[in-house]
């Protein structure tokens, strides 16, 4: 096939717009030879066509007038590497509403306009790509949507914030909450205002995605029940690594027969599961499926060039598929309900720190049996003049075990906190044992 | 676009292929929604059209006749699922000649005719798929070919077998070679004859898949250096272990300036690496490229089911992607040499047995430093009557360290075996501790 010149555009000229000019440049031949074309770059919005940049375009390539982009019937794709809901989101749907594919890194955007944008997507018969919106280049949309095809995906499970997950593993060696984020601060991958991270909103976006995905239904942000890290404790570490566990943030998703369950929060990971291993600022995601069991996909889960590398593997996707229908279609095709939070079951752990007392264990056993919450493991440790008890349940209802702890938490001898995460393993609790 | 009938045909209809024809009928709807189109087998070659199956097609789509597929305009793509390279390979060249798209799970056709069959499918304007020769549902030939496009991948990493990684699981229990292997057997993840997974002979085959995927250039199976865990000993599990450290079978493609290094054998990997964790029979692939840095994938690596859906993933990209031109070329464009063996670096844990007595250990540190191979850890363990050296080198080329090993054996202090094994890990040595 004759290589053809495919003019292509970019919304936004920031780092990662001007990584993925620089890739398409670079790595011309390589995209001429997956794809028989040549993606160049005509046009680039920015704010001001004046600033001085590292990697300067051709003269004329930059405007500041959206128009010039949306009304150039040339260009084959358009990259929006902008950020931000507004105006980013109405020049995307502009777009996609004038036929032409757009390939996205923006997860707000995603998460929150997604339903939209598919709906313009669909309707205009063009492809919206997304890849980069979760996990940067970990291409864990293209193996969704593409590999496990004929896969009923029924769970998702992922470490999708790096600042997060670097923050634990600094707890892990030792560090207190606030001087593992100082430390992120200061390296550079945790924000001046780290709210976005630390509270679990920047996992919520990328979730709810990762689920509309999977499941085929729209799952908007307020569906994801979210909990940040900002309030574990050294002792949550440390009981984490005496049950041979490790303390993560996972975002989870999951289809519980036609409902669906999205969550975000800190979970104990037994040390066999593939997201126990996963390190400092990495990211990985599981996906279960009938066909495939699982399968994992681990790595940097940000950066500008990995980013870039995503946006650019779409536009090559997007090249590649044109005019066949392929993907053309919205993700979601099917509209299934949430599923009430308290009723997803999962093992949990339980920290409870009572009264050193004849008689306090078999109360606490009392009132999780009355909530039907059944003990696999059971550790009493002293503590300073009180004891402290780590439970692990068989599998329950979250709403059953909040249930149990409430009770708990009004008992006399209890003291401090009542406090539940779940469990994730691959494998019975009854195997858990503690080291 | 209006849903068509796309017909499809399957060379063979065992147990991988009747799973295909009953993923394709049972994921029909999820299939259109993708692509447009519903895929339907219209033909499917067997040996015996007579024979009792489980899966049973309509009458008239088995068929003992090859020349009824070849000859039928209507087919848009094959699905080649009979294994063995004859005739499997004769027929999937036909077709491709025919410029009739193939998808095929056959991992020693690949390997061994990969370089005739791609010559005909880029000649023939036609895709040939494989993602189910390699590690079975992990999509790795998929990210490397779609999403890695841009990323010049310089190294992969592997963990291809599950058999053998079952056997080395087993002996991390304690267990010895040959009790393990017998368990393997009993639970049917080895055969009666397992040379080719214990041998490394099946992930040779696929690491040289890999190795030309990734780099570009053909490599032919007698490239591979294999070296299989038949003579690897409990000693080295626990010396892994001591050093916290796996003992894993790693299929390895180094990309080193213009050449290629691509090799199979036992190696120590250290705990924080991801392939450290991969456990059971469970595959892993890391790739490690400039824009990406690294993405790991991990799942089941075999497995019928696992199979035919990287089979049917594979029908539906090519229907995805006909007539874009899209991957319709050779993965292998330039012609790369090979690396000479022993010129491959990478730091080595040397096992030595030394009789226990002054001077020893200053004429081992001799024999070492005259091949230029520096020490960054050493433990002496008693032995019986003797001494056993634990030894961590830096980054040294493997044929320096052969070379020095050389040399110790022939010491009149030596005693036993002088073995080494690389080891792989993303750290320096200096930060590998015994515990």
């Amino acid at each position: 096939m004759a290589s053809v010149d495919v003019p292509v555009a970019l919304l936004g000229y920031g780092t990662v717009g001007a990584a993925v000019h620089r890739l398409l440049e670079e790595s011309a031949d390589e995209i001429e030879r997956a794809t028989g074309h040549r993606l160049r770059v005509t046009r680039a919005l920015v704010r001001d066509t004046s600033k001085d940049r590292g990697f300067s375009p051709e003269p004329g390539v930059l405007s500041d007038d959206f128009a010039t982009i949306r009304d150039d019937p040339a260009i084959q794709v358009v990259a929006e590497v902008m950020g931000g809901v507004d105006p980013a989101g109405d020049y995307v749907l502009e777009l996609l509403r004038a036929g032409r594919p757009v390939v996205t890194a923006n997860k707000q955007l995603v998460a929150r306009r997604g339903a939209e944008l598919f709906e313009a997507a669909a309707a205009g018969g063009v492809q919206l790509r997304f890849e980069a919106s979760v996990c940067a280049a970990i291409p864990v949309i293209k193996v969704l949507r593409e590999s496990l095809v004929v896969t009923n995906v029924h769970r998702v499970l992922g470490i999708v914030n790096g600042t997060t997950n670097l923050i634990l593993s600094a707890m892990e060696g030792g560090r207190p909450y606030g001087e593992a984020l100082a430390e992120a601060q200061r390296l550079g991958f945790a924000e001046a205002d780290p709210t976005e991270d630390v509270a679990g909103i920047d996992a919520a976006a990328k979730t709810a995605i990762l689920a509309t995905v999977a499941f085929g239904t729209r799952v908007p942000l307020d569906w994801v029940d979210v909990e940040g890290i900002e309030h574990v404790t050294l002792d949550h570490v440390v009981a984490a690594r005496a049950l041979d566990m490790h303390l993560k943030l996972i975002g989870r998703a999951t289809l519980v027969g036609d409902r669906v369950d999205v969550r975000v929060g800190p979970a104990f990971v037994d040390r066999h599961h593939p997201l126990a291993a996963v390190e400092g600022a990495f990211n990985a995601v599981m996906l279960q499926g009938d066909a495939i069991r699982e399968i994992t996909l681990e790595g940097p889960g940000a950066g500008g060039i990995e980013t870039a590398s995503a946006v650019v593997a779409d536009m090559v996707s997007v090249v590649g598929t044109t005019g066949t229908g392929f993907l053309q279609n919205d993700p979601v095709w099917r509209k299934l309900e949430r599923l009430p939070a308290g009723d997803l079951t999962s093992p949990f752990y339980l920290r409870l720190e009572v009264d050193d007392r004849a008689g306090v264990l078999a109360r606490i056993a009392h009132e999780l049996a009355a909530e039907g919450v059944s003990v696999a493991r059971l550790v009493q440790q002293p503590g300073d003049g009180h004891a402290v008890l780590h439970v692990v349940t068989h599998e329950a209802p979250a709403g059953r075990v909040e249930a149990a702890l409430t009770a708990i938490r009004a008992l006399p001898e209890s003291r401090g906190e009542a406090s539940a995460l779940p469990v994730v393993s691959d494998r019975g609790v009854e195997e858990l044992g503690w080291t």
